[in-house]
Parts: C-alpha cells; sequence; structure tokens
C-alpha cells in the first residue's frame, strides 16, 4: 500500500478484515506500506498490521513477492506509481480520483488495458450494500425508463475560515476541490446506478473563501493552521447539470459549505416505473418507490439493506445489524480478489475513472465559458 | 373572486375561516365569485358560500359594493383583470405567478404603484409558519451570512404519459411550465427568506413528454384525456443556477417528474453560523442548526412551529396540533385585511412579482442560449 | 352547541366547513352556542359565527328549531346534557370522554338505544384520513392475525410545574388525567382499526407533580396560574398493558411529562401478514409493511395519504397538499350528517364509549390493586 | 474465546480491530477459540484468525500463557466457565446474560469480587457513542430530574411460525426469551444511561407460538427447520412497567413478533430539563432535547455523534463518516484492556449484570402472579 493518510487507515481496515468475514479465494498479506516520513510510515505500520514500512514506492512496486499495489496517496501522485505498478504486472486498487487531469487518466487507462494485471479503482461507494442494491433494482428496470435524477455530495467542514490549507485544497495536489474529491462519488455513482454515461455538462465552479491558514504540519484531517495564509486553489462548491446519454437531465452538487450537513451524498434516480432515493447519513436504508403498485398504496418503502440476501451481506451480522462507512471497503477488496482470482475485469475500471475526470474537467471548463454546455 | 378551480376552492377556505381564527380589523363579507360558465360558477357560489356569482368580471370589478378583487385564474389573465380593478380603486389579491409576460407583470406593478389601493401577490407558502419563523430567524442573523441555497419543488403527477393537456401545459396560458407553476414559488421563497434578491441564472428547462391527450371538459385536477393529442408547449422541469445579490450561488430544481414525490418544495439555507432547512411535506417542522453551539451538541433541531408564540398561531390550536396547507391562506387573508385596514404596504407586492417573473423569464432565456448566465 | 372551549373552536370550524368542502345530504345552520358566561359565549358566538348565544342549556335542547345538539364541555356535564337532549328527540355529537364514571355513561348509552335520534362519540381521530385508511387496511387483511399493539399518546405540557391547574387536573370535572384526557384516544384506536376489544388491563397511574397553582381565570390552553395551590386530582402518566380478544397483548402509554413530545399519539399494529405504523406528529402518513412481500424488498412503506381515493380527500386538495389536526372534526360532521340523513347509525357509538370508559376505570382498579388484572 | 457462534465472529473482529484503531496499553494476542465441534472449531478459528482451536475449555481457562477468557457461549454455560476462568486468575469478558438464574449469577459475581482478575459483562451497547455521549449528557444534568423512561428493544426474526426451535428458545439453555436476549439490554442501558436502580415490576410475558419446528443442525441465526415441532419454552414478548429508585416509572418491551421491525433498541428519558432519545436503527444519532432553551427554538436536535471529541471516536473516521454494529465491540476490547493494564474496575460488572438478572426474574415473577409488583 502506497499511501498512509485517512484513505491509508480505511483500506488496511479493510485488508485485514476482508479475509475474516469473506471467503476470499486467495490469502490475503498485509506486507509493506510505503510513505516518505520514515519514522511516520513506520508507525503507521505497527499500527494497522503491516509487516514491513518503507519510504520509496518504486522499491516496492517491483518487488516479486508483492502482487497487489494499493494506491492511496494524493490524486496527483497516481499516474505515476499506477503506470509503474502495471508495467511491473502488479495488480493496482487506486484510490479515486484516478488523477489530477485528463492526460494521466488517458495514460492510465492505457497501461491498464496493456497490462496483464487487474486494475480497479477506489469508488467505493458502489460496495455500499444499499447502493448495489439500488443498481441491481434499476437494472431489473424497477424504475423504469430513467427520466431525472438528482445527486449531491455534501460537507461542511470547510464553513470555518480557519481550516487551514490541507493538499485538497491546492489544485497542484488534489486537482480539483470538492468537484473532484467528492462532486466524483456523486458523478460515478449516478452513472453506476443507471448504466448510463454523463454526455454533457453545464456548471459553475466557486471558491467562497479565498484563502486559508498555510498548515503547519501533515495532518491527515483538516485541523487549525498556523497564521500565514494563502489561495485557495480549488473550488468549494460546485453545481452542474448533466445530460445523461438518454437525454435525461442530472442535477449535482457537491460542496463543503452545507452548514451541518457533514457527509451527506444522497441521489435520487426517477423513472416511468418507479424511483429510488438514498443517503449515506442513512447508509443502510434504501428508498423504493413503485409506481406499478396500487395507486392507494404507492409510497417510498424504507428497505434496510441488511437481510442476508442483499449484496455483502452474507459476510455480516443477522438482518437488522447494522453496517458502517468502512464496511464498503472490505467488498472492494473481497470483489478485487476475486476478479485476480477469476481473472474477471474488476469494476469500476481505470475507463470509468477516465469518463469521471472527463466530467470533472468539463464541468471546469463550461464554468470557465459562461456556463455553456461542454460535450463530454 | 374571479375563478373558481382549485385556487379558487383554497381562496373561498381563507376567506371564509380567516375572520373566525384572527381578530381581523374589518369584517369580511364573500359577495360575488366570477366565471365563465354561468352553472359551474353558480354550483361554485353556493358551494363555497358566495352571496352571489356571476359571468363577467368587467361587470364586477368597478362594483360599488366590491371592496377587494381576489383573482385567482389562469396567468393568462391577471394583467387585464388586475389592471382594470386597481384603475377602479378595488384592492386586488392576484393569485401567483403576477403574469404571463415581463411586459404584463410590468404593467401590473406600474397599476399598483400608481393605485391607492393595495395589491398583494399570492406567494401564499410565505406565510407557512415554519417558514415565516425561518425567515424571521434570517433576518435576526441566525445563520449569519449567507453562503450557499438549495431550493426545489418537486411534483410527479406528470410521470404518467396519459395525464392530460390542462391549461397549466399550454404556453398560451400558463406562461411556463413547472418552473413558473412551482419554480417561481422556489425563487420566491429563497429571495424572501434571504432577503437577497437573484440577480443573474443559468439554466435548462425540458419537457420529457412531448405531447398529451386533449382535455375533453374543464378539470380543476389533472385527469385522463381522450385520444387526440397536442403538443406540450412548456417545460417539465427546470433547472437552474442562481447568483445571489451578495454573490451566494443558489441551486433551483422544479420538475413534475420526480416519480413519488407529491408536492415536495423544500428549501436549505447556509450560512457561516448556520442554516435552515425546510419541506412542505412536513409542513409544521422548521429544522435549524446553530453553528455557535457547543460542537458536540451541534445537529439539526427539529422545530414544531406549532407554538402560540410562532407566526400566526394565536389563532389555532394548542402546541402540537399541526396546520395543513390551506392555513397559510387564510394567514394571507389576515395579514392582507390588516394591510388595508392599516393603510400599510402588504408583501409580496407586485414588485416582487415582477422580480420572480425576470427570473423565470432569464432561466428561458439561458436554456435558449446554452445555458450562458443571463443578468436579471 | 354547548361549550365554548378549544373543542368549541374546533367543532365551530368543522361546523363551517364541511358543507363547503363536502356534498352534505342536509343544509347546516349554526344557530345557538352556550356557554354559562354570557359575555364570553356572546364573543365566542360572534366570533365563531353562531346566530345566537344562550347561557343555559337546558333552554336549548329542546327548542323545535334545533336537531343537533353538540356537546364540548367539560366530561362532568355530558351525563345530563346528552340523555335531556337525546330525550327531546335531538341527535346528540357528544365530545369525548363519553362521561366521568361508568354508571353514568351507561346510562348514557342507555339513553342513546333508546331514542329515535342519532348518538355519536368524539374520538375523531379516527377520521384522521391515514387513520382510516389503517382501518380498512386491517379490515381487508393485511396485517393478518393481529398478534401485537402498542399505543401511545405523549404529550408534555405539565412538565412545567407551574403548569395551572385547569379542570382537566381535578378529578370531580375531569373524571381521568392524561389517561382518560389522551390515553382514551389510544384506547380508542386501537378498538378502532383493530376491531378487537380489550378485554382486561394490568397497569399502573401516576400523579407526578402532585400540586399545582389554583388558576385565577379560565384558560382553554395552560397559562400559568397564581401563588396559591392546590393537589392534582388525577394522573400525569398511565401506562397499562391490554389483553384484546384475540389474545394479542398491547402495550399502552399516555403522558403529559414525555418531554418534547407535543402531541405524539402513535400506535403500531403487528400481524402475521404485515403491520402498520403511525404518528400524529406525520398525520398524513401512513407506514405500512407487507410481510407477504419480496423479502428483499420488504421495509416500512411511507405512504402519503392525499390522494383523491383516500378516505375523505375527495373533498380536499390534490395530492401531496397536507391536512392538518382540524381536518378530521370536519370528517366527523359529514359522517354525521349523513347518518342522520341515511338514517344509519353514526360511529363510534355511545357503546364505544362505554367500552373506553370500563377500560380507563379498570386500568385504575388495577392501579389500585397493585397492578394486578383487571376484567373488563 | 470460548464460543464461536454469531457473537464470536463479533467478538473476533473486535479483538481483530481495537489494537488497529486505538492505542491500546497492552499488546493483544488472539491465541485459542474453544468449541465442541473440533472441525467447525478449527474452520472459525482458520476464518477469524484464531491462533489455535480447543474443544475442551477446561483445558484452556487454566493455561498460563493465557490472560484473558472471552466468554461467548449460550447462556447455562457462562456460570461454570466464568468461575472457573476466575479462580484461574483470568481476566473474564463474558457476554450478557451473565447466566440463566439468580442463583448462577450471584455466585459468578462473587467471584468476580474475589479474585484478583478482571471481570466485565459484555452489554455492548453501552458503547455505541450516541450511547455513551447521552449518558454523559444526564450526568451532567441535561435532561434534570429524570421523570419518565421509555425503553423497548423489538424485533421479528420469530413472526414466521417455521423459524426453528433454536438454543435461544429454550428455556434450559437461554434462560429467557426476548425478555432475556433482548429485553436485557434495554434494562441494562436504562440503569446505565439514568445512573437508576428499577426497584421493582410488574409485568407480562407470552409467548405467542407455542411450538414450532426442531433444528435438525447447528445454526448460528434462525433458518428453517425441520418436521418434528416441539414446545417453545421461553417468552416471545415481554411487557413490564419498571419503578426506578428515584420514584420514576419506565416503560419496557421486548418483543421479537414487531413485524417490520428488525432491530430496534429504542430508549427515550424524559426529565424537567429535557430530554434524549436513541434508536438503533439510527445508531449514530442521538435526539437531545433541551427544555431550557428559548422556547420558540425548542425541539430534539438531531446530533450526529461522529465528531472527534465524542466517545471512541478518536480512533475511527471523519465527522459524518457512520460507525456501524460492530464498532461498540471494539470499544469493549479497548476498555476492557484499559482497564486491565489500569488496573481499573471495567463495567459493566458482574453485579451490574447480577441487578438485571434480578430484574428479569422479577418479571417473570410478576408475570406469574397476575402482574403483581415485585420487589428487587
Amino acid at each position: 500500500m502506497i499511501g498512509y493518510g485517512f484513505m491509508g487507515a480505511a483500506h488496511s481496515q479493510a485488508w485485514r478484515t476482508a479475509p475474516r468475514v469473506f471467503d476470499l479465494p486467495r490469502d490475503v498479506e498485509m506486507a509493506v506500506i510505503v510513505g516518505r516520513n520514515q519514522e511516520a510510515v513506520a508507525d503507521a505500520a505497527a499500527k494497522w498490521g503491516w509487516q514491513e514500512s518503507a519510504t520509496d514506492w518504486r522499491d516496492i512496486v517491483t518487488r516479486d513477492d508483492i502482487d497487489i499495489v494499493d494506491i492511496v496517496t494524493p490524486g496527483h501522485s497516481h499516474h505515476e506509481i499506477a503506470i509503474a505498478a502495471l508495467k511491473a504486472g502488479k495488480h493496482v486498487l487506486c484510490e479515486k480520483p484516478l488523477a489530477n487531469s485528463g492526460e494521466d487518466a488517458d495514460a492510465m487507462a492505457e497501461a491498464a488495458r496493456e497490462s496483464s494485471a487487474k486494475a480497479m479503482l477506489g469508488f467505493t461507494y458502489r460496495r455500499v450494500p444499499a447502493l448495489t442494491r439500488a443498481r441491481d433494482l434499476i437494472a431489473e428496470g424497477k424504475v423504469g425508463n430513467v427520466q431525472q435524477v438528482r445527486a449531491a455530495y455534501r460537507q461542511d467542514w470547510l464553513v470555518d475560515p480557519e481550516a487551514p490549507l490541507s493538499w485538497r485544497l491546492q489544485k497542484d495536489l488534489a486537482g480539483h476541490g470538492a468537484l473532484g474529491d467528492i462532486g466524483a462519488h456523486a458523478i460515478d455513482l449516478v452513472q453506476f446506478l443507471t448504466g448510463l454515461s454523463v454526455t454533457k455538462v453545464s456548471g459553475v465552479i466557486d471558491t467562497i473563501v479565498k484563502e486559508r491558514p498555510v498548515e503547519t504540519e501533515r495532518v491527515g484531517i483538516a485541523g487549525k493552521g498556523g497564521d500565514e495564509k494563502a489561495p485557495v486553489t480549488v473550488d468549494d462548491v460546485a453545481i452542474f447539470t448533466g445530460r445523461l446519454e438518454n437525454g435525461a437531465l442530472a442535477a449535482f452538487e457537491a460542496t463543503r459549505f452545507a452548514t451541518g450537513r457533514k457527509n451527506e451524498l444522497s441521489v435520487e434516480i426517477s423513472g416511468d416505473k418507479g424511483a429510488i432515493a438514498f443517503n449515506l447519513e442513512s447508509l443502510n436504508e434504501l428508498h423504493v418507490y413503485d409506481l406499478t403498485a396500487d395507486e392507494l398504496g404507492q409510497g417510498f418503502t424504507r428497505v434496510l439493506v441488511t437481510e442476508p440476501g442483499h449484496p455483502y451481506l452474507e459476510g455480516w451480522w443477522p438482518t437488522g445489524h447494522m453496517l458502517g462507512y468502512e464496511h464498503a471497503f472490505s467488498h472492494q477488496v473481497k470483489d478485487f480478489v476475486d476478479a485476480i482470482a477469476n481473472d474477471t475485469i474488476p469494476t469500476p475500471t481505470f475507463d470509468d475513472g477516465v469518463q469521471v475526470q472527463r466530467v470533472l474537467d468539463a464541468v471546469e471548463a463550461s464554468s470557465d465559458d459562461d456556463s455553456r454546455w461542454v460535450q463530454i
């Protein structure tokens, strides 16, 4: 695993847990964790259960005893690491966003297509059981023809003007701001759930707090910074509309300024036979509307997606015992290992990531061009 | 009262109820109801408690014994009736939208400014107690500087492709579709709650079902039509972003294709000190977030706006006894009669209606111009 | 109408509204309102739209031009008024509780059975559309065999120890406290919804604040009292379990000390084929669980009971426009007038009231006897 | 660890995770797992990451290299194992219920008091962060004097009459049914949250489905059984009222027949200064009512208990990232290891378990004695 921030913790938990919960076709060993700060990464290794730590990923991704490279670094470094690993024949699990530019993303997708190894992108929310279930229902035709979509990812951790200028707020490191970090999830989810691509977008991005305190030390999560300030070079908020390939409109919002909303990823897919609605703040619930039911009995049905027959639930607890945020990471490990063992193509692919990257870039281009529609 | 559709029923209920619930400074008599179909309007008069019925509004709006003209006809006729009534010195309560075109709206606003009589526009939701309360809280600074807004009005009665082509779906009668009928409420609410005007917009409107069965008879509410079909000439869905005068972005959505959402008018105002959230499907509740509270105790507080000290509640039931849709109409009557008696200017004014009309027209213009921003 | 407190306002609203909303088979005139304080009742008459006021109900209930007597006084006076009115051949609508003692209640029920006139008891919540709908669904077998029930009515207006000693807190006037005032609704609802009688109970009642300030003047709703205090002679809270005639257990709670709960009447009926759940704080919603549906799709469906085909909705607004507390009173008027015109027996009958009264008395008897089960 | 059913999986997950998430003062090794079926327990060891497996707990609890014995077997065996382990000086973590009889429970508590080792009981829900937080708020006086309590634990997995006769439905193995299995959690929570003991109870227990198919093989979770049927010897539902030591009444319900409720543990504590409400189906939320706040702004505040400063959150994800069911087990491991290292007394103690056991026995005694109150 390359990287050891918040995502490193989540991925470590998944590598440790998945083999104990699911019947994986392969044994998993947590071999090496890599980070630039020798002491910090050694601590992370000890804490999270990795056998070794190292400071240069180049030494690791070619090692014979390494089969899988899991990349959880900031987006700007994905490109170099992933391509090197794939060229070395290693299977690659890469955190989103795929890359910080369309060019880098294309190169990564090409490397993935050319490699005999497997490549998978970490749009983890696809594997929240309620969302996997939603995708299945939509694929079965339960909402009918998709006619309208809304998706939003709303947080509020930047409302405080003293929240520091972390790497997530610097364009050269993060690529995009709220748009790329959380808006990307909303875009991927809509495409995943409906099976329809976004073909063009019109939108606007904005930076509400223009400069912030420079961080004095590395922090995984936003903390208070020092006196010195520097410009925020990414967006705080993005509002955009997409046209799906079947003609339906999709309203998107990504923001870190939705006061009081901590981690609200919500999506609603409306069709001519029904609808589904989901909110990450109630992540075990899927709300399903059946327009073909008796008219006097119609309503959103709150399905607790914790039944043994629901996706991924075979590994967990009895009915009604709630799953949390990190469970989807274990599902990701399970599916990735399954794909390696069965020689199938794991999804989301790097091509899926390229598509999302293109949407992100198109939103930014639209915003720069008076919000005119930009083709993807 | 001119008109006798669904809005006629709601306004009649209000004229009948307000004097019995509030202490009005003037006696109210329900004199004449006007409609083109003599028999139907006579039935409406008998049913709703009007003393007389008539078929030509021109005969009525100049009658000496008439003080107030309440206009609840489709939007295209507001212009002529309202101006005639105002010129005759009658106080005018006019249902929204003010008019179907900016030109007509301007003329009406001018007539209102020139008349000694009072003119008031029926953006009734301003008088849902939870929303009146929200406006007060925002005015007191409880959300601080408004940084982001979202507002949506979502219904689903057009998902059925056999829903008939009522007047609401014909551009010459209704002016706009979902945008003007329900989107107008969302726009007015945002401006009312924040005290900030929308200064420019970028957006898109769309018609999902292009033609529908022609209605064979007048119906107040959507029913099934016949075999003949004709084009829908207004929008089914409108998605747009507005820039408020303080620079904040506001995401808007108006749709009649949100499967399963019957009458969901939702609004959320996010500021640097707090937030408020409201949903018409829970119309007695206001959700308030206080960012200045103890960090570990922060959350949205669900306030049941049914306390005796809450707006308009002095007239109703004890704490915790729910109000419904039509109560806001009684509050409208109360405030209108109060303004007449006290010689104050009732709000929303026709100028407020002009402003909303301009936003509607700008959204349509933006949609026609590749969603570029249009100044208001 | 005899009485002019809070219930007087609600009933007046209903008599005024029902003929304007529904097609009643008879014309309704609001003739006389009666109260002991001449000035106050004259004010009430003027405010609420009664043609006359009077101070002695005895003069009224025998008048030839009076057909219906609506009793909204405190419970201790129902007995005398209702029997006199029924003997005079007047139709009687009587607010709950039927009486303050089983003996009085029995006499009233007998008078009702012997009279040619109609008698109806004001358990108004039966006519909240969501609850009428719930009854229909249960009668159709949608929940199957009822296996378990819970019902609670929870308020908090007595948490304040300075809330005054209103008539509702005095045993000679009110009969019971929370048990009779609000617990009675919970009991009636359970019996109404399931069609099953409570056959025995075990329970406890308690008075949390033992004495309160004496009221210095008549107030309809709790206000602050003076310095003098006197004992509270009724219960503040009642917790009891009932056995239904099919053997199922029902857990009941009635309290005025549920801090933060303003008017929460909640009921849940669990059967071997499904369940229904309702909460008066969301009175337009019925939550329905179908145990016979596909296992992976089961959940509570939130039905917005505002469709034209739902009970009583034909008179009101389009789908999704919320009803409030007082609408059920209009439905009560409608059904009462229908029953009179059609010569059918309106429900709830006085016998239903006797049954509820017996349950109340049995709860109190059980509480006095170490909570042993008491047969009804 | 002795036992390897559903609780074995949950405890294994906790032993594996806690050291990776929290900074534990001691290293933890997962040494031996014990079960009677040699093959099955060996599988469990491999799956869950235990170094060894064994079939006789007697061989294990005295081993020198074992410091901690974690007991997750059915209740009837807790007594013998725990006492042997404590006598051997091993620290004991014992799943609830402490024992199947008051006598056994007393003996265990005595062994715990006499041992130099630590003993802790697995009322794990105390360590759901929202509930730990609720306890802290109540201890700080935020709800004031506790005046009323309700707590319910409601499931529906026995509504199906073909659900098999698992050990949980046999009195000799499980002690009590819904009462002991889930009602015990409700009792413990009320005592934990309020800091007040239940001093007497009146209640009723009932068995709705009297006989069920005999299980043909060991299953951890309810599955379908065979043709042969045998009597259910424990309760399906328990409804009881408790008197707390300060005089407040507490309404309890425990049921496996609440159709549609999968795992609903709900608790509400009402005081003279505020209230708290919690529901396990939304386990990251705590609803807090502040009666001392501005009257017009009062309401239940939905606090997402996922802030870094909330209990146990220092080990997990950023704000707004949801925890699930099993996290509380990791918190239990953390606190148990902390107590061992710091030589403090971990809670809940075995004495706490004895107290809950006494309440359970008193409920059963009350039910057997016509629901009369039974002193604890």
